[in-house]
């Protein structure tokens, strides 16, 4: 039995990352493929209880250093307990933001190197990375409408923030892509959901039989 | 101003760490030097939140690097927020257990190497490490009866293991002293708590001033 394959969705708030990996897990299951859709920080109840230390807006909140050692061990909870058993017994992993979301979040200037980030990566999950991560890309101002029609005044510690800011996120995840571009797929999240799905499909196409 | 002094216990359970660091500290305070009285995990909001997470047995407990990866995130809070500020201002801190406790009960063959713990501490705490670090030893079966005492079946997950257990941890903490024997004080936990703290006060004679 080969193993299955990790797809993550990385890009910015308000890219539509949840809803296609929804649909990617309907899309798998409609021709017979098991899939596990799970996301992060979190996806196993170690990792559910970190994130919810990492999301909590209580006290001073955490330091650059503390944050990011928080989120690489829900990260090694998660690969240990669930990504890597799933992948071994054949089913696919499809994972709303993973590792990049780190680099482009702990790292790129706030506080920490990527290589520091990545290091983190070695030591916790032994380094393991998607065998594809499709980066759903959105212009700045696209990103910041769609997060305030969503949030409605309730986004958390990390969300809610300007065009500036989601031009920065967006920079850093392309600064990666171009980076590994055997690991990326670049996907365009303009159009409705059907739209965008059937783009990554397209990306898949070689990984996935035809439905049922 | 200068600035204070960085002390640490360390050694296996049993040996009388958090008393003599309480009896230092009141050491201190006699000869009016001010002087913050901590331990490990915890020491600050966030760290304490981390160590109910670490010492909580619900579940499935940890992997090792999962729990390597929290000790790390409890120490940069702790490190961030109370231990430099408090060295900066000129106070000592005197601290129960810190970074040599997870390279004995994290590293040491338990899932990580020494040079990952310590990649952890370089890239979370920007590698602190004590002026001085206070080992407190015992003979094996003299730290597993007092354990069995002090206990009485509550130990924690982490504590309450038998004597080859107790010998396994206090051969590595001797390791490490051996190994950098300037930043290690190896000082006898036999005998009365009056005893014991008599040895530490020579050891740290140079740095105390005569008390009031």
């Amino acid at each position: 039995m080969p193993n299955g394959r990790f797809i993550v969705f990385e890009g910015g708030e308000g890219a539509g990352k949840s809803t296609q990996a929804r649909r990617l897990a309907q899309a798998l299951a409609a021709r017979g493929i098991g899939a596990v859709l799970t996301r992060e920080p979190g996806g196993t109840p170690g990792a559910e209880a970190i994130r919810n230390l990492l999301l909590s807006t209580e006290g001073a909140g955490w330091g650059a250093r503390a944050e990011a050692l928080l989120f690489a061990a829900a990260r090694a909870d998660h690969v240990e307990r669930l990504i890597r058993p799933a992948l071994a017994r054949g089913d696919w992993v499809i994972c709303d933001r993973f590792i990049d979301s780190s680099r482009a979040y702990q790292g790129g200037g706030n506080g920490l190197s990527d290589a520091e980030v990545m290091t983190l990566h070695a030591i916790g999950s032994e380094g393991l990375l998607p065998d594809c991560t499709i980066l759903l890309e959105l212009p700045a101002e696209e990103a910041a409408a769609r997060c305030a029609v969503r949030d409605q005044g309730q986004a958390d510690r990390i969300g809610g923030r300007d065009a500036a800011y989601h031009a920065r996120v967006a920079a850093a995840f392309a600064g990666f892509a171009q980076a590994d571009p055997a690991r990326f797929a670049r996907v365009s999240a303009l159009g409705t959901p059907e739209e965008v799905s059937a783009r990554i499909e397209d990306v898949l196409a070689s990984w996935m039989p035809p439905a049922c």
